[in-house]
């Protein structure tokens, strides 16, 4: 009884996918400080213009480059799996099944894009690459991927994740890469929090204004920031998830998908498996993609479509996106990559245009989820992914009750071996489940309360 | 370019490879306190009848039970790579190969054998199943195998690493296993330790005795006693691993495998890849198959073959291997697994038969060339890989200096995340080399000098 769906080698997609082309509303430019949107050459200092012209692309097709093909068959075409074990133990007609995107080498779905970034920034002529990391997920990728490619890579790492997950750090430099706790001595901005506050467990907002201020005032112009998600040409290198899992469900017999569930922090993962089937559903099929996210930090759900700041010091563009505000502190909870007060521009926009749907989740019965997972499928899978676990068997349990056979397809983002703490916390019973109050969203909002609505109007192109 | 060479899952192996069939001189028998061999029904109340008669076992090929295959399938079979990124580094001509193990969710080559050994307990009617740990490795593959297949596990952890490494015991618990520190006051043996010695960092012979002695005092006569290696019945379940990477060089292309390499310690991952190519060796094909060791733990290259316990506390029976002596006390390297006083019986045989060759290696090597390792081919390896990975290293590169094609295919026996602290240390400068002194070797050998020495003579049967 076979639980794997391979793909062979030779069938892995030529080609990405890029939603932008096929929205029924077209994408909104990001801004500028006064207002206007801005211009492809001003990006340019931050990102290299092979990507800015990905960024902007209107195309709906987009070749893989033959040696990121090369570098994504490291471990790609990633198994999906049947999840018989856990049906059985839901007594669910349903058919379950997950994409594998643990299998990297870093043990997540951000290799995809980091691979790619940086044989990008290669070609440019790029030397080095600066980002940031908050738990250091995506560090990690970003070093792994360096150090393939050959580039060097400085990670601004959030200080108070620095010293509680040294063991990322050490990934990091495994690979080739340097780990440094922001805020840092090594940038004006870091220098200036530091001076203020030298007690600080930094943030994302300050990293990353670290990692781009870093890029930046590089005088040899050899220098560019990486951004994990967000941003829609890191969606678009995530569509080879969907694009494979498509193949191997057809392998697998399936003729028809009725539900696609991922987690949504920044938007990658989940867009990564679910644009490819929100293509199919623009084309008139009938499925129901869901985006996941925790009750704490409810973008998606709870937050006004505006144009904001991607971090807390304003130094990003405006994008057009849902937002809790760039001030926004995400409450402690252990999955660290779904805590942005953001959601990338693409997945707002379907949101807004009813090609996905948002639910939120609270964090027991996620990690209720995972320890089910554990004990019939076997993985221990990363906090993040226990979102569209729970999500997957609240589905498979109503399709129980509806006597259906549905087809629910879920992407596995990453494992979990990093992120032990929070199932130690989890059976120790020192988890709680949290909803973001009215009052503290209300406060968040407070600060973005001038900024210029997102207008649904067809026009805009960059 | 293809790196990755699968197996069907329809192909996976149907049977193990029972070494004992084929070496030329008969396995001896294991003794009891008085010299005599022991009989099956003096294991009785520590091992299931169906796995003694596994352990006893003359036959050549013993089939695998369907659903233990099943299993298995659910990670296998396992990848084999071809390492061309290490080669291209290298300059070599070599081409190189390593199975990838890294894969179950346990994370390395143990679940082989944790499922099967659940398995015919779960047959015989068994509830429980006990064991020891020092790293966590083994414990946590046990936990995993005893969740999917239904039985409680409780796994005795040597104290100092249950207090170093708190996330192993989380995997165990994740997967319902229960992890206790050792010496616990759960045992006799335990609770006579802590008397003595109430602040002592425990010992994998202090945790083998509590472990036998929790299976054994359960009047219930439902709980069993398992082990991670070193038994013949142990290494039989682990030649799936050599069985699988035959067809897929095959595959690959490749007619003749020159140079096979496995890390050793208990012998169980080494055992694993190797006895099939052993059988292959017998029939007359001429490969070198080298069992890598620590220098500081020198059990083939330095240690006589004799009679003598596997565990500290002498509660095993006296068995034929190459030993340091029972009361060695490995020094602190950070290849946990490899820390084993003693060898395998049937690798014992096999290297006294000359059909292996025995090497050890210095730790700097070894984490020199785990670095050169996640640099080209991506993965961060455990630290007892890295002895097998060094090994390939130099073979590669005395084949570029002979201008040779030889075809090396190595053992990846587990991924290094668990293990990180290894890797940091060797990166901040903290690790030496340390090869086992002579007098130090004589003084542990001191305490065995009275063991009945291993004959050589065709005879002796169980």
């Amino acid at each position: 009884m076979s639980t794997k769906i391979f793909l062979n080698e030779q069938d892995i997609p030529r080609q990405w996918y890029n939603l932008a082309a096929d929205l029924p509303t077209p994408m909104q430019p990001p801004l500028g400080p006064d207002g206007n949107p801005i211009s492809p050459e001003m990006l340019a200092p931050v990102f290299p213009m092979n990507l800015i012209e990905q960024e902007m692309s209107q195309e709906r097709w987009i070749d893989i480059p033959e040696p990121i093909l090369e570098l994504l068959l490291r471990w790609r075409p990633s198994p999906l799996h049947r999840a018989r074990y856990l049906e059985k133990a839901l007594g669910t007609p349903a058919r379950i099944y997950y994409k594998n995107e643990s299998v990297s080498p870093a043990g997540s779905h951000k290799p995809n894009t980091a691979v790619a970034q940086a044989w990008y920034n290669k070609q440019f002529g790029i030397k080095r690459l600066t980002t940031e990391t908050g738990a250091g997920q995506w560090g990690s990728a970003l070093s792994f991927a360096c150090s393939l490619i050959g580039l060097e890579c400085k990670v601004f790492m959030v200080r108070i994740s620095f010293d509680q997950k040294p063991f990322r750090k050490t990934m990091m430099q495994t690979w080739g890469g340097q780990c440094i706790a922001s805020p840092s001595e090594e940038t004006q901005a870091g220098r200036d929090v530091l001076a203020k506050y030298p007690d600080t467990p930094g943030s994302l907002g300050i990293a990353i204004s670290e990692a781009i201020e870093a890029a930046v005032s590089d005088e040899s112009g050899q220098t560019r920031y990486s951004l994990g998600s967000v941003l829609n040409h890191v969606l678009l290198h995530q569509t080879i998830i969907g694009l494979e899992a498509k193949k191997q469900l057809v392998i697998a017999g399936e003729k028809k998908v009725d539900v696609v569930i991922g987690c949504a922090g920044g938007g990658s993962n989940f867009a990564g498996l679910a644009f490819p089937f929100i293509n199919d559903k623009i084309n008139g099929a009938d499925i129901d993609i869901l985006a996941v996210e925790p009750a704490s930090c409810p973008t998606l759900t709870r937050a006004p479509f505006i144009y904001d700041h991607g971090d807390i010091a304003k130094m990003t563009p405006l994008l057009p996106m849902h937002s809790l505000g760039h001030a926004f502190v995400p409450p402690p909870i252990h999955a660290g990559g779904l805590r942005y007060h953001g959601m990338a521009p693409l997945v707002s926009q379907a949101a807004v245009e009813g090609l996905i749907t948002p639910e939120s989740i609270m964090q027991l019965e996620c990690y209720e989820a995972a320890m089910l997972f554990a004990q019939t499928e076997g993985m221990i899978i990363a906090p993040e992914t226990s979102h569209a676990v729970a999500m997957a068997i609240r589905q498979a349990k109503q399709a129980k009750e509806e006597a259906k056979e549905k087809v629910i397809v879920f992407n596995l983002s990453g494992h979990g071996l990093m992120d032990l703490n929070g199932y130690d916390a989890y059976m120790s019973g020192k988890l709680f489940n949290y909803s973001l109050p009215q009052e503290d969203l209300d406060k968040s909002l407070e600060a973005i309360k001038g900024h210029p609505p997102v207008t649904a109007a067809k026009t805009g192109k960059w």
